[in-house]
């Protein structure tokens, strides 16, 4: 198949191309002002999602069988202050996609965030529960996602990928690069951390990629696949992992400016859906956190 | 024609039912739990916008002929606590009038505050001008207006209306209130207020509902038309009129709730598109605030 990726210069998008060229589709990617650095059989294209003719001039040229969409803004901190910008990407961009897209399957990348605050006793989250939006990101994948499924997309609410390549803005590439720091010396055994207590369900961003993958040849129409583990694990968890993978010797000191004004405290996906497309997780959370930090070491 | 009005019992539900009456229409409205006191030929449905047989119900007992969809959460202030109500009700409840309505004229209301913050030499604003939502509010109704357009509905994006009715959570009814009280004795002559510095374009809700009315019977399918005066004025611009109406004599003070996390200093609109539809402001904003008065001081 003839996939486009658009942010395929993202954390996701990468490794998404990587695995669908793997599997023998032929890929096309597009990417804003940071070119990826993709080796390999992939054509790539300079497109903005609010410029409608420089994403209809790239849909002439790849002539997609299929679109995963994953380009947006994707932090929640951040959208408190930045609204207008996540409304315009998150909201008109996925409407301006799936306009150049018409006819053809898209898969558009959502977020567990529009879940909400949900008591941890009608968890794990089904589908067919009702969005409850509490942050300006998650409002924006929330409304991103009527567009969608009413044009026949299908919708992925990815839960927490992990792996190399995700920004530092994220909690877990923080502490990698912080750990980085510690273990070259070049800053004091104590690790900046936010709320440790979130629980949050993580998955390999391979195992994640193979999900979008999944539901792009075997999904249905207009329907929403939860991608997650069905696994909660505190962010705690994940961190006493990290160090352990590094070997270093931290202790940790908790930083006002790492809170959010809403900090959903759990977060866990319910994946039969998905699961019943014939995928599941196939690495540990080990592999991904070693993988992170070797990739954290190697840029340090 | 045959008009639904959502969100009858509302400011300017009310208000428009009684117009559209007078203008020989047969109206029939909706409304959940409070019931309008609406006297004369108005047929009223209880109905719940995030219950979709309860909309469909209703409609097949008035099979509207056109349908003005008022309902919704409307306090910017309010919106940054009740994100995920404000998501529900505004983008899930404007979807489900929409499936209701599906092949009938739709007016939806929406509102000035999705244009964000916009420097004073490009207002007036236009509404082909890209939305830049400021607030939770904001953006709600702008991701509805991207259903509702989507849909072939029309949308009136409604600048301030001014009249008796409104919530005292708004500033001028609040205002009102206050002065009532201080009229009253009840009080001492000392008003709590917010930013008066900010600057709206007001309108008397009796111009708004002719506006409305104008929309649905004479606009286009899957336009926006702003509703305003063309004319901005502060809100201490306001209350110096109020206060005057009143003959109070009182001094303000400052109150740290009032403001807002982002008030927008300057909304202005251009209004020749829906004056191209043979619409104009007929009442003065004097007018307007003699009935506000009036009718605070008769409830307190």
């Amino acid at each position: 198949m003839r996939v486009l990726i658009t942010g395929v210069s993202g954390f996701v998008g990468v490794r998404l191309a990587r695995r669908l060229i793997a599997s023998g589709h032929q890929v096309a990617g597009t990417y804003i002002r940071d070119r990826p650095e993709l080796e390999g059989d992939i054509e790539l294209h300079e497109a903005e999602l609010l410029d409608p003719p420089s994403l209809e001039a790239t849909f002439r040229k790849v002539l997609p069988e299929g679109v995963i969409h994953l380009a947006g803004l994707a932090h929640v901190g951040e959208s408190w202050q930045r609204m207008h910008e996540y409304f315009q990407v998150n909201v008109l961009g996925t409407e301006n996609l799936l306009n150049a897209a018409a006819g053809i399957p898209v898969v558009v990348a959502s977020s567990a965030e529009v879940y909400g605050l949900v008591p941890e006793e009608e968890q794990p989250l089904a589908e067919d529960r009702p969005v409850a939006p509490q942050s300006p990101y998650a409002l924006t994948k929330a409304a991103a996602e009527r567009i969608a499924l009413a044009a026949g997309a299908r919708v992925v609410r990815s839960f927490n990928l992990v792996g190399p390549g995700q920004s530092a803005a994220f909690a877990l590439p923080s502490f990698a690069r912080q750990l980085a720091a510690i273990v070259a010396g070049r800053h004091a055994a104590v690790l900046a951390v936010g709320n440790l207590d979130a629980r949050r369900d993580f998955l390999h961003v391979d195992d994640g990629v193979e999900g979008y993958e999944r539901v792009l040849v075997s999904g249905a129409e207009g329907e929403v696949y939860n991608l997650g583990s069905g696994r909660a694990r505190s962010i705690r968890e994940m961190l006493d992992l990290l160090v352990e993978v590094s070997g270093a010797k931290v202790s940790t000191r908790v930083d006002a400016d790492r809170w959010r004004p809403v900090d959903l405290p759990l977060l866990r996906a319910d994946a039969a859906r998905i699961s019943r497309l014939g995928w599941a997780p196939r690495r540990t959370m080990r592999e991904a956190l070693e993988e992170l930090w070797a990739a954290a070491r190697s840029s340090s």
